[in-house]
């Protein structure tokens, strides 16, 4: 694989960016078609956290992080690391210096397929990481990779410039030209929410809500 | 698989059930020999929860979570949701509208062998979860299941209106019929860990407290 | 195998011990050459808790803690103990009585490559555990291990006497004659890093900072 | 938990057994509903057996696998024997010689929903298992179980005198007042596949055999 | 998501894609420097099969096959079916009917992130299926998916008409545009495997023919 | 870590190795006391295989194959080659030319931690290997390890000059010094079973050749 950098990408505007983050990974996935999310099996390092960014990617070979300090170079105000190993590994890629690095740039925070170490400063600094495993296995400085290219993480695939949104439900992708539909479709999704949540509180079902009484019975179910 | 709502169903009497909440998972699971407690992958979604209810069973297809709201009309004060997939699936099932429809009928909390979403939220309003996996995915309304039949829920049988017990070691069923006897043998489990406990904290050691020196010499155990 | 109580070991300098359990196990396990990380399984119970003790082994039969009452009376000030099954098992072999018992004896932690149970009492105690699953099921007391012999615990050699560190990182073993070693080069690498985070946090970067660029290009590495 | 060997269960008819086993697990699972299958961890030590069989069941401790010598004797013609632990475990609890003596008695085959050993001269002597794994761990003979009792096993309630229909596929159980409507459904379903399979093979599509063109116009799906 | 099928895209020549087939995964994966393999989760339901074909691709909902049926109609000799779940799920979506359709149309096998079911029959018919899991649990035709749009399957990025190649040791995608060019790099490296194979066979040393004492000596390492 | 080679390691008398192999894993496993079994995900690339010889290790780096490079030059009749990388990766450290290389030199198999490819012409050259996974996944070679030190593999410690022996059931290591006191053990274990199993045959019960009844009886066992 030939390794590159690239250093001009296009970014989504922070403020689409930032808005995607207050609305959260559920209200976003579902707003855009049930599509985005990463595996489940990538989890925050601590609880709490939600936060949305630009994506600078990170292809590097397994238990390498070389491309990570690379990396770090090509990031601004703004944005997110997304790093995936193009093998498994769970070896401790990022620790706490990699993210005093990258928070001096104002980076919003990590997703990494793979694991972390330096939970505790981590978690002390407030610098959220979303990863695959906790480990403080040492990595190597040895094989290149690439930087803002095309990335499948988690089970995703992620462009440069994409937003990725994580909270404590994980980790879902926007496409940059997507991106503003997506806004203004968790607006509305957010906004009946909330009147189903009030009649929900007031005791209303969500069979009679939603309507679904008819359809179960035509499908046959049947009380007894 | 016919697809069938039960109405009514015998629940434990809620003092039993309270009474076993209390108790809390390790203690119960001894008290009844050893058994009842479902797998260990299930976790709760926030650490510090300690419930129990009667359980309201939901059997439903595999990311399609429309059953849930079915099961909703079926439950209500000191109830606690169960439910098992058909097949394996970690979408996320349920989230905080439907922890909302549930808690204003009074029920304690959710065990579900799949996902759930909006831990965030779930946290703040304090509706406890226990699930298989984290995830935003969302899920479809589409083939009908059952509520209120004897399920399987991680590799447990739960019939309604038996006793879910959770916390932060885990979950355990109780039969409904064996309720009140579980009740008297976590009492007196209780108590007599009381006494061991002081003899412990000062300084006796089980070796002696349990008598098991002379078992394991029987056995041939070598000291060097 | 024999089952043997092994009474008279050698323990590593408390000194010693106390330097590593503040250097925490990321460091640690840099400083000794990247190596006697435990699998990344083994997670703390809660977080926050970072200690280092002597290791007291335990090897056992699954589901079977009947060794563990027996090494409770091997135990002193400034040990932890390490308990690995000859054959995996998730069952919850240890629990806030133990716990208790090994407190009285001024017992830091416990390292378990299998579940642990009483979570809850565990956590309000303050009495850390690393372990790899969590789970009420409990244990018998039939069959003999053996006690300070060593052990092969989540993938490590551990034997008597070696020092383990762990934290929210995870756990590493530092062989007994290698500590006082390992606290020197430990040392040397925080005050490394402490300058290095100075640079990091005034915006430097790691590629200038450890030189990387010479060799990036040497390699191949292209910036587009 | 009582132990319990219950010595006179009633058996399904072993016509309807048989007719179930030829059928095999694909059909018979779809034919009453999809229900009743195993986990997809269950896989044969070998490829290429087909078997259907009486269940008799056994309850027993992890890493113990004296029951299973105990259910021997409650064996008889046509019979197939389901173990499944009260806590997971993946050691070696059933071997060559456990087979010799099963098959002395006309036991057809093994569903353990743990490990199993032996598996070159369980192959030779053509006695197939299915299982969670395979392992060479020895276990012991300490701790009593439960014979023809019901059992979860791999996720499914299995009755003592259920069939068990195991091949390549996997292993699914049919209840026994069930049995004789399943083959019959079986036989129907198996007898409109010939059709179908006659069609597809020359050519016709699903899509127009099925009907489903106008419900995916329905539903909105877009050719493009 | 928008439920589309793409009745029209480019496929790689099939010249390429023989030829391709015929080198094997492993050659293929190395000759275009290591890219495309998918994880390695994906096994074959039989071993000894090694194919290439056109990837028609089917993104589907998880526990629902209804896509696959819509998507035979778009293959045609030479291609073969790639199938992802947009959320985890390891149910049967496939079988022995499916697999006749699609061999009238020439399709010479599977790659499913999934499930797969008749394994027997598919074997004794010859259809090569590479899965996650084998699984006898039916699914469902209710949701609408794609054919024919790029998707990612078991962790690799697969666009319609890019080369899948199988066989035992996995599965690995070359890019259509790539395909000519990794045919010559991978005749390159089997023709350079062979000359070394036979300097191996005659007992020489990759030590010596890769060159390899000196860059060993450099980094330090010791004879002792 | 220091990497070094010992060229220099007592081996143990074939005459002992050969007999080992022709027990198996089973009997030798139990015959030392069920010690020493790898982990149950060590699992042979073809069935059919079984095989014991000197253990060369290899301690290296994940993703990284360099050291099995090094370790050839070590290896002898009778050998087998022992691989455990430092941190968890399935990649596929090893092939088929590796394989001719190690052949030639008279190797007859190896056991792996990690992943290993070309598996068809691995079968058929019928060279045995046991891994923990399949992957075509390329490896570097970067980073320096160590040959012929003790590793732990799979969750066993092997020292070189060590046996292992593997076959279907899996993996298991005999140490040198114990090896000539095993063939005796699993001798007289072989010719008991013969008894056993002859008389299992002629349908006499297990409970009653081990003169089990009375101990079940006392324990509790009841039958209903």
């Amino acid at each position: 694989m030939s390794a590159v950098v690239v250093q001009t990408i296009e970014r989504t505007d922070l403020n689409h960016v930032d808005a995607l983050g207050k609305f959260g990974v559920a209200t976003v996935h579902e707003a855009q078609g049930r599509k985005g999310l990463l595996a489940s099996f990538m989890r925050p390092i601590y609880s709490g956290a939600q936060i949305a960014g630009n994506a600078v990617t990170v292809s590097l070979a397994p238990a390498d992080n070389w491309m990570i300090h690379v990396a770090v170079e090509q990031c601004r105000e703004g944005d997110l690391l997304v790093v995936a190993p193009t093998s498994p590994s769970d070896a401790g890629y990022f620790g706490e210096l990699l993210a005093t690095s990258l928070a001096s740039r104002g980076v919003r925070g990590l997703v990494i397929a793979a694991g972390c170490r330096d939970v505790g400063p981590l978690t002390e600094m407030g610098f959220p990481v979303w990863s695959k495993a906790i480990s403080a296995q040492g990595t190597v400085k040895e094989t290149l990779g690439s930087v803002n290219v095309p990335v499948v993480c988690a089970g995703e695939l992620v462009n440069p410039g994409d937003v990725i949104v994580a909270d404590d439900d994980g980790v879902v992708v926007v496409r940059r030209d997507e991106a503003a539909d997506v806004v203004g479709k968790s607006q509305a999704r957010e906004d009946k929410e909330a009147q189903v949540r009030k009649r929900l509180q007031a005791g209303e079902l969500g069979l009679d809500i939603y309507g679904m009484r008819e359809k179960l019975a035509d499908k046959g179910l049947k009380y007894v």
